[in-house]
This record gives structure tokens, C-alpha cells and sequence, in this order.
């Protein structure tokens, strides 16, 4: 027999968004119900993004869950940016008036999430596995799950998809009534993950005719490093050694560096991507992060524009709540969408600049060296990286 | 019988390059001649770009050449950019700190500097026709040419090529010693002149799903108009009507404004291409302008590019000549090969930024808008692109 339970907003999806959406919504006093496929263990160690966003880390604050990101999280002022055996810093304070990113695993802000919630929050349900969403049109939408091996009902006044590209909130949007955007990358990402102090204090991203390569922390004794692979690279065929060596090569300057190796604990590949869904509402059905549109992570944007999404959609539907206004649940998706296709643009400008394309002509090469050469120059093209590097103020 | 003649630097190609180029030398009392394949009247027409960058225009009045520019030139503090439906306008003035620029056909710098030289300055001969360079790496490189038909030779200290990517100069170079970097764009301009005044008084540089668009004037009588086409097209399939639908289509916005038609007084197909040639100097032969480099129309750069290449060079030159140093000639081809780069990769940015591919995806244009609504809200992204516009200070 079907359970049936109502709540005020669902969520689908127990990743950031939706961890973050149900924080904001209980602060409001807005009833809630999370509902997570997976269980807590395996949500806790998905590896992701590390880079969070100035108004990032503000929201994560204020909403109290800012205490061992402040303690734990290295605040990082800038990035150095490599090419042509060359290093350029990039200041992001003076660059800004002040922003500044910070690096803490999303791994970690999911688990500070988690226990704040758990320990005094909306119901949070692992093993819940959305089926699908129904009466996105009507007033009283609802999500058929699956929960201890039962079906089950949570209707709602507002479901909201924090359930990624492949989750069900986003096959509710009928197909006429949607529009994806997309744009794959002719290069993946090889990830992996080094029990080694990081060999910089901040992150180096750089170009290289053999390939991009990024360096990368997530604490200071466990460092991320990034290779640019063919697509459909197989990580059986890069032994740790040869990933030390491609790393050491594409980072090669000339002045003195040396990247310190250690075992390697997680390799993985991953792909490059953008994907944007229009709108992000249908009726009572509401887009956020991944569901709505996937960034390279090129960028580092995708956690944040995640954030961005559920903070919009956070205030607005307090405002509904107090108010009984839905101007700001109307904006909701041109609100995210400026946001959302400036961090893809730049996103793909961070991509196109430090990769090497199958298909690069040496042409092509020297546009990107003169383009390095101009942020490394001049104080408006670095201070246009910059800004939207560390995240564009939230409205 | 070859007549033999000898300069200290044999100039070959009577565009602005080389024009230019007599007129700085002769003012530092070096010897020159030009040689002009073609005769006065072909040259003087020649239809080309018309836009001065602030740093052109200060070179052409220090040289004496800029009185009649002064006088009949059209100052511009600023484009205008549209896109969905929006217009937005640059204004260089404040966004650079004072830097403008001049409406003045090339057509118009060209004979300025012909009648300039012809009264005052080297020997300027047309229809000599330049048939090879030779000796380039010896202390006394000749030009072989054709004259009032008679093979003559020029023998010279130095010898500068400006006579374009199709000229004997570039051949001159061994193909081991320099290498060529190249890249087609997918599309053309059609270019037109028409008898009517311009229906805006600064330049407008529309982006349309339909194609891009430029409306551009040559005096304020005179519009100089553009749509991109695709390569191939035949100006015969573009009737007068169709080209002023096509333009009105094009520039729509949601406000008052309305394209004056006129007659046509021409009409050809322009195609895109960038090409750079490295280096840009081989024993005692120098490359300038068209020789050494070409760029897509979109940000009138071709000219700038030659007018700063000869006004490095004329430096060089003078202080060869007044000190015996090499130290700069040794430098030109370095010290213009970064602003050439700076040039193709702005020329490169405003072309994808502005047309509409033949392969391009919906994805890619929502880049383009998300790309010029963050140069309409942004600061540093519009001082990027006004500083590149207005362009570089001359180092």
C-alpha cells in the first residue's frame, strides 16, 4: 500500500542544492522533505568540486554551516596561471575589491550539511528513490518514490529537482515546454587524488602544448591534480608514474619548481560538458544545479552556480511565505539563467583558452599565448577573469 | 641594359605602409624609393578599411600628413553594439582614459601621403613593377623590378617589404626560414558603398541569428555598409533591394530607428582570413603590414597594424642612422609580432563573438549574447574591448 505525505516544498536530491535549498527553507520556517537515492556513505565521498565561490562561502556562513569551512577551508587569494615556461599570478583581492575564493571540498560542505540537517532540520530520507514527478501543472504536484522497500507518495505545493542531469524532476518538464542547450569538449579530465602536500600554495593552471594540466589541493597534505586526456582514455593505461611525469612536463618553467609525487588514492575520468535546460521552472516544478546545466570544470563552477540556484530560490520562496507574493518565484529562472549562462561562457572561455584541441592548428595555439600574454598585462582582462572567477555578487 | 640604382632602403609597395614608411624616413634624412606596381589612380581607390586607431592618428598628424584627416576626418568616442534586440553603446572615451578614433577612408591617408611625397619627399615611382628580391642575407640586398619597360635593379641597404601577403618581398624569405600561421573564417562580407548619409553617427555592430551586420560611413554623405555572407557568395545574387532588406533585418531593435537607403555606388565580397608570417625580418629584408600579416575586417585592424609595423621600424631605422645601433632593428620583428598577436586575437574574438557560423549551435549563440551582455554590464569587459579598439599605445 502506497504511504502518501505532504509537505510544503519537495526536494529531489540530497547532493549541495538540495541540502542547502531544505537549510535555507527551515530557517524560514518552510516545511521541507529531502529525498536521496543514494545512502549517506556514498553521498558523503562522491568527489567533486573544491572551489567555493565568495558568495558561496557568504551563504554557507550564513546559514550556520560555515564553522569548520572557516576553520578547515584554505582561503586562497589567487590563482598562477602558466604558459609559455612562463608564471603569471593573478591577485584576485586587489583585482576585485576584495573577493577571494575559498578551497573546501564539496565532499566536506555535503557532510556539514548533513549533520546540521539530521541534527536539527527537515526530514532527510537516504535509499528514497525518486520515479517520477507528477502534475507539474497543478497545484499539488507530487514525487512517487521508493523508500524501505515501499512505494510511496510526498505531494507538495512545490517540488524542486536537485536530482542532476539524469534525475526524473527534469523528464517532468514536458518535452514542448523545454529547450536543452549542450556543447560537448573534444578532451576529458584525468583526476586523481595524491596523499602528498600540494607543490603550490595556491592553484596553477596550466597551458601546455602537450596539454592542460591543473594543480590543485584539497587539504594541505592531500593534493588534486588534473590531466587533459583524449576522450574515452582509459585510466588502466596511466600508471602513477607516467601521470607524475605528464604533470611535471606540462607545468615546466623556467625557474626553479619541483612537484612533489606521493601514492595516489583515487583516479578517475571525467567528462567536459555544458548543458543548459530553459526554462528552470514548469508549473509548481523547480530546476537547480545540476538538473538545470552542467559546466566543464574548467571553471570551477558548477557547485556554485548550484548554490546560486537554491539561495534565488530560497529567497523567494520565503518572500512567498511571508508575502503571498510569486514575483520572485516568477523571476526564479531568468533570475538563475544570467548567472547560469555567464559562468557557462566563462566556463567554456577557461576551457577553450588552456586546452589543446585535437584539431588545434598552431594558429589557434598562438591566440591562446596572446590571450595568456593579455591577462598576464592587462589590469582589465585579469580583472575580468578575476571577478568572474571568484563569482559574480548574487542579486 | 638593367639600369642600376642604389638607396639606402628600398621600399617595396606604395600602399599606407610604404607610404608611410618614406615619409618617417625621409623626415629622418634616409634615403628611400618606393616602388609602386600599380599607377596613381588605381591606388588612390583602392577601397579599404576606414577606421584610425587614436595611435594612427597621432603618427599621421606628427609627420605632417594629418591636416586634411583633421579637417574632414569623423571622430568617434564610441560603437554601438546590438544584440537581441538591444543596443548598447561603448563609450571609448571613458572607458580608456581619452582614446578615440578617426573615420578617414584609407583611400584618403593615401593620397594625402602620395601628394605629400610627390612634393616634398623620395622618389615615389608607380607601375614599377617588383619581380624579386634577392641577396637578403648579404650586405647589399637588390630588388630586380620592371619600369617604363625596362628591367632595372635597386640596390639598397635595406629593403622593406609592403607589398602585401601576395608580394615578391614575403618569397624572398627561404620558406626554411620563416613559417606561416593561418586560419579561414566560415563566412564573408559583402561590402557596400552608399550615396546616403549614415543613419547613425557612430559605427554599429549588430549580431543577428540572420548574420552579422556593419554599418560603418566613409564621409557623412557617404555609408559604408556590410553583411556577413556565406564564402562563395556572387554580388550579382544581391540586388540593391535585397541588401537594404537584409541590413534592416539585421539591425532590428525594440526602439525607434530607421535605415536611409541610397543608391549603390559598389559592391564586392571581402573574405575572412588571418594569417601571420614569422619572423617579420630575414638578413637585410623587413616585412610590414599586408606582407607579414592579415586579419579578418571586423576590428579594423589591418591598417593600424601597418601604420604601427612602419612607425617601429622608421624608429629603428632613424636610430641606425644616427647611432649605429642595431639594437632595435634586431628587436622590430619581436617588438611587432606582440601587437600583431594582440591584433589577431581581437580580430578573432570580434569575429566569432559577432557572426553566426555555418555549423553553429543554439548553445553557441546563447555564448555570444551571454558574452556582449557582460560587455554592456561589465566595466572591465568593455574597457577589454574598447582599449583593444582604440588600440594599443605605441611602445
Amino acid at each position: 500500500m502506497t504511504r502518501i505525505r505532504h509537505t510544503t516544498v519537495g526536494i529531489i536530491g540530497g547532493g549541495p542544492a538540495g541540502l542547502l535549498l531544505a537549510r535555507l527553507l527551515h530557517r524560514s520556517g518552510i516545511d521541507c522533505v529531502v529525498l536521496e537515492s543514494r545512502d549517506r556513505a556514498y553521498v558523503e565521498q562522491r568527489q567533486r568540486a573544491g572551489i567555493l565561490e565568495q558568495g558561496t562561502v557568504d551563504v554557507l556562513r550564513a546559514c550556520g554551516a560555515g564553522e569548520r569551512m572557516d576553520r578547515e577551508g584554505l582561503v586562497h587569494d589567487g590563482i598562477e596561471l602558466r604558459y609559455d615556461r612562463r608564471a603569471h599570478r593573478l591577485d584576485f583581492p586587489a583585482l576585485t575589491g576584495g573577493r577571494r575564493v575559498m578551497v573546501y571540498a564539496q565532499t566536506e560542505v555535503v557532510k556539514d550539511l548533513i549533520a546540521l540537517q539530521l541534527d536539527d532540520g527537515a526530514p532527510l530520507l537516504f535509499g528514497a528513490q525518486a520515479l517520477a514527478v507528477e502534475g507539474a501543472d497543478t497545484d499539488r504536484p507530487l514525487v512517487r518514490y521508493t523508500h524501505q522497500g515501499r512505494q510511496q507518495t510526498l505531494t507538495c505545493d512545490y517540488v524542486v529537482g536537485c536530482d542532476g542531469f539524469h534525475g526524473v524532476a527534469r523528464q517532468a518538464v514536458p518535452e514542448h515546454a523545454r529547450r536543452t542547450y549542450e556543447r560537448s569538449y573534444p578532451y576529458s579530465w584525468l583526476g586523481v587524488l595524491a596523499d602528498v602536500p600540494p607543490s603550490c600554495d595556491e592553484l596553477v593552471y596550466a597551458h601546455s602544448e602537450r596539454g592542460f594540466a591543473l594543480f590543485s589541493m584539497r587539504t594541505p597534505t592531500v593534493s588534486r591534480l588534473y590531466l587533459q586526456v583524449p576522450n574515452g582514455t582509459d585510466p588502466a593505461d596511466w600508471p602513477d608514474d607516467r601521470i607524475w611525469d605528464e604533470l611535471d612536463a606540462r607545468a615546466a618553467i623556467d625557474a626553479p619548481w619541483k612537484l612533489e609525487r606521493g601514492p595516489l588514492t583515487a583516479k578517475a575520468v571525467l567528462p567536459m560538458r555544458s548543458s543548459v535546460t530553459e526554462p528552470m521552472r514548469y508549473g509548481r516544478v523547480l530546476l537547480a544545479g545540476d538538473a538545470a546545466h552542467i559546466v566543464p570544470p574548467t571553471g570551477a563552477k558548477g557547485l556554485n552556480l548550484a548554490v546560486a540556484d537554491v539561495t534565488v530560490l530560497a529567497r523567494a520562496l520565503d518572500r512567498l511565505h511571508r508575502t503571498g507574493s510569486t514575483e520572485s518565484l516568477d523571476a526564479y529562472s531568468d533570475t538563475c539563467l544570467r548567472r547560469v549562462w555567464r559562468a557557462e561562457h566563462f566556463s567554456y572561455f577557461m576551457t577553450t583558452t588552456l586546452h589543446t584541441g585535437p584539431d588545434q592548428s598552431p594558429f589557434d595555439t598562438r591566440l591562446q599565448l596572446s590571450q595568456l600574454d593579455r591577462i598576464s598585462t592587462s589590469p582589465h582582462a585579469a580583472a575580468e577573469l578575476a571577478e568572474n572567477y571568484t563569482g559574480l555578487p548574487l542579486k
